[in-house]
């Protein structure tokens, strides 16, 4: 398994270098459990979902706290055939055989209920992909169902799902879409887009 | 068929939102020919994959041209199966049987060779998925073959391709990785990201 996430995150102001250099500390103490690679678009996390998604969790709180308008944007996957096996990503919840789908929502939701909360509002949206499998509506589906009843679903747009509620809640969410849709050893991603502090916000 | 995309654009500078509305002109010349909708997160463009990639491009060159660090991300779909069909969206190269992979690239890079020159510098990043088909990976390697002959190719990263130079070219490339690659009905969609005068490019 090869899972992770290249991230950017977008404060709109003048002093943006120094919002993201100020969250960057937000990421310290998963540094030992992610391999972090820095480039001018993006930057690189790779390691098992419940540590990439407390990362941004935590990087996107730190960055949103300036009180300036900021956005993440992350390009998730987990699976893709075109990369080795690395055992920073081992997980359990990503062998064996896949659970029926009922058993899957309920797992999904036994997660996010149980999810800090972070004190930060947050909007976000999100594309879940599953790759390589002929039904992959059903799987995108059942995942919508899963998202309704997260208690953070604002609504369904064309291409996405809106979110909206505890950035907490927020990720927890997502990382929970991206871990109990799709087979446990097949090729999923996500493009997902979280946002506070918008003018322009409900 | 069913095409569009859901856009932002992030200027980092205090005035982005002046930056955004006077970039917004930059769509006129489409709107007979898109139907847009706005909401906090992100602009929703639905047309044929010419228009979209054209209106991006501008909108993406007029704003870039405040000299700020401005970063468009959009998430592209066509074929979505959860979508309706709509005219607007009606385009001859996405009917029809698949033709070979080798004449689809051909056919990418003769448009691309094709592309107006913008003069604005850009970096990009993005992926390709070609949904619901069990041998995606040959046509997303056969998109990696066109993108490396196409003049824009930077670099491989994990989960995507980065392409570097001028923002017509880049556009021009994105937008025929949709459109040949992948079945001409199927579900493809891509996440991408462009950026602009950023203090860390090289």
């Amino acid at each position: 398994m090869f899972s992770g996430a290249q991230i950017s995150l977008y404060p709109m102001t003048d002093d943006f270098v120094g919002v993201i250099l100020g969250a960057l500390g937000a990421l310290d103490p998963y540094r030992d459990r992610l391999r972090i690679e820095t480039d001018d678009i993006s930057t690189l996390l790779v390691g098992t979902p419940d540590v990439l998604f407390a990362a941004m969790r935590d990087l996107f709180v730190a960055a949103a706290a300036s009180g300036k308008h900021c956005v993440l944007h992350a390009t998730i996957s987990r699976g893709c055939p075109g990369e080795p096996d690395d055992p920073i990503c081992e997980t359990p919840e990503l062998t064996g055989p896949m659970a029926p789908l009922a058993a899957r929502k309920v797992q999904a939701l036994a997660a996010v209920a149980s999810a800090p909360v972070s004190g930060q509002r947050a909007a976000a949206q999100f594309s879940l992909y599953t790759l390589g499998i002929d039904l992959h509506m059903d799987e995108i589906y059942g995942c919508i169902d899963f998202l309704k009843a997260s208690g953070v679903f604002d609504t369904s747009k064309n291409f996405c799902t809106k979110l909206r509620g505890d950035a907490a809640a927020v990720f927890a969410t997502v990382g929970e879409a991206l871990l109990r849709f799709g087979p446990p050893a097949g090729h999923v991603t996500i493009d997902l887009t979280v946002s506070a502090n918008s003018p322009t916000s409900l």
